[in-house]
């Protein structure tokens, strides 16, 4: 499985002439290596060139169970830039992380004058944007406890609790259901609170009327699922039930045009399109969706200016919203795996408006 | 208070000779100016010159409330680096932050071409290595509350609880005193798993004759505490008596010989010689402490290849360890501030063992 993940990137390397490249993002390495380090300040890095060879750069103090590369330990005394700086083809263009940083990147390139650094995460990106079998049974169960989470959430809830108190309770059933940990931290935001899409849980209190931003996900073997629904606290003017048909109804109509070949950028447009058509436009304020696996928001996203194409395998959210400043917020938000023909919604919670609480 | 800051920073450029640095470090900017932002993938940086100008590069998605500095706003479709480059002199050598990813550092250099660029961060980390009056009230404070903490754990521990059962309960007393999130992910170790300094909390059950080490921290008003205590569970053998000991000395005479002038790589040679006059020293894995501040781990440590001088307004941790493999761990950790003649110890939570639970 990693000796596939690690051909496709080289492929990729290939079709672009890059000849070298330093993978340095954690989860990437784990993708392609299986190997899996928290490495803090310290330097770890997988070191690929197009002819196949894999090296890794390991501290001693890293533990290490599973690999299939050449190694290159160093100890906290070594200069680790040097190790790196042996390996590289002074000759030809390295590609970097994106995330690398300058702590690693400055020295070595004072120790390889004349080497010309290119930006090199692509190739990894573009590969794990595709997620393969193993990953996407992972992430499916992932969303179906996510689901589970969602729904005890929505069952919770009453009037008169505290944002943070069902952010307790939220952390809690992850645990209960064998997460290792959250995606990001749970929202949960009450009335005017919601028009803050990132609003994080805090003392407000939950009334009557008020709308419910709920936008949990959780961590299981590394990967990760991410769900919203909005809900109103027992009644709902009519205007706010309106809103919620529109979002809910913008969050269907993208993910019916979901298919191989439709560009990133349209399915965007789908929901923009929709949402704007009822005089909301300017209150749908972020991207209508981001790629999705080991982290939350993966390389990759679903907004006006990403004219990329579906290709099947690739995991994403569909998440419109319209908030309205001081008054409340309605977000729906599923993750959809694109198929050969479609894709499939990974979320089963109903998206309609229910009174709550 | 922020210009004053800046101020010292420059100092410290000029004495280097280096006129301009970018500072990217979001604690470093929020030190600098007050700007509390957290950019995510998005470019957020200071760029500070020898003659004082200050450049805030801002993101239109960010919330801004204070602020003393020239802005430079970008949205998210404009090219950001360009932006900086139109700041930067081109004919001086720049500085930037260790941290500064590629993303950003290498579409820079492929702009400036010919710009020298070197690793800048010195000058804002020897900077906030210096507590100032403001900080350390506040640290001193969330020692306070971590006292508080770390007692309200030791009287609540009982035989039969898990790791995790102690970890929730460590979380809920932080929220209620006040802090908005830990420092760390708490530590509290039973028995074996103690001698790995950094296992996480699982479902490992407390028994008598186990030790119980507790590593805990919380984050208030963005500064941070950390201290350690090591316990036994009802009973302790003579052997684990003995290396309790041992390691509490070792503490008090670190402690006890930092002044200003004194050499940090000194001060871990105290207790390490301590520990090792008794056979130890191979079980005393790490350095003996790190700075700390609005993280938990700041720049600076306490190791023996550190040859920096203790000043007046340091805050560091003094953390010596005893790990038997496969049987039990002991660390005693506290955090002091230097005086102008002494130290104060911030953390007064009594350090010998006690049998507990």
């Amino acid at each position: 499985m990693f000796q596939k993940r690690v051909d496709q990137v080289i492929a990729r390397m290939k079709a672009d002439g890059l000849k070298q490249i330093l993978v340095s993002e954690p989860c990437s390495i784990y993708y392609l290596t299986g190997v899996d380090v928290g490495p803090g300040e310290r330097l770890f890095a997988l070191y690929l060139n197009d002819e196949g060879r894999k090296v890794l750069f390991l501290n001693t103090l890293f533990t290490v169970e599973q690999k299939d590369c050449e190694e290159i330990w160093y100890s906290d005394t070594d200069d680790s830039t040097s190790l790196l700086a042996s390996v590289i083809n002074l000759s030809e263009t390295l590609g970097v992380d994106k995330d690398w940083t300058a702590r690693f990147l400055i020295p070595l390139m004072e120790k390889c004058e004349g080497l010309k650094v290119v930006l090199g995460s692509k190739y990894v990106d573009d590969t794990r944007a595709i997620k393969d079998e193993k990953e996407i049974e992972c992430m499916i169960e992932n969303s179906q406890i996510n689901d589970v989470v969602m729904e005890r959430t929505r069952d919770f809830i009453s009037e008169g609790m505290t944002e943070k108190q069902v952010e307790a309770f939220i952390l809690e059933q992850y645990k209960l259901l064998g997460c290792q940990n959250v995606s990001f931290s749970p929202i949960c935001s009450f009335g005017a609170n919601g028009a803050d899409p990132h609003h994080m849980p805090d003392d407000s209190v939950l009334k009557a009327g008020d709308s419910i931003v709920i936008d949990i996900g959780g961590r299981k073997d590394c990967y990760c699922s991410d769900m919203t629904r909005t809900y109103f606290c027992k009644e709902a003017s009519d205007e706010y039930k309106k809103i919620h048909d529109i979002v809910r109804v913008a969050n269907e109509k993208a993910e019916e045009i979901i298919r191989p070949g439709v560009r990133l950028c349209d399915i965007d447009l789908t929901a923009r399109n929709y949402i704007s058509s009822f005089g909301y436009g300017e209150y749908f304020t972020h991207r209508l969706g981001h790629f999705i696996g080991q982290t939350d928001h993966e390389f990759g996203d679903v907004s006006s200016t990403n004219t990329e194409t579906v290709k099947p395998g690739m995991i994403f959210s569909i998440e419109p919203g319209i908030y309205l400043p001081e008054k409340m917020g309605v977000r729906v938000e599923d993750l959809v795996l694109v198929t050969e023909d479609g894709c499939v919604v990974l979320n089963k919670v109903d998206k309609k408006y229910a009174m709550i609480g």
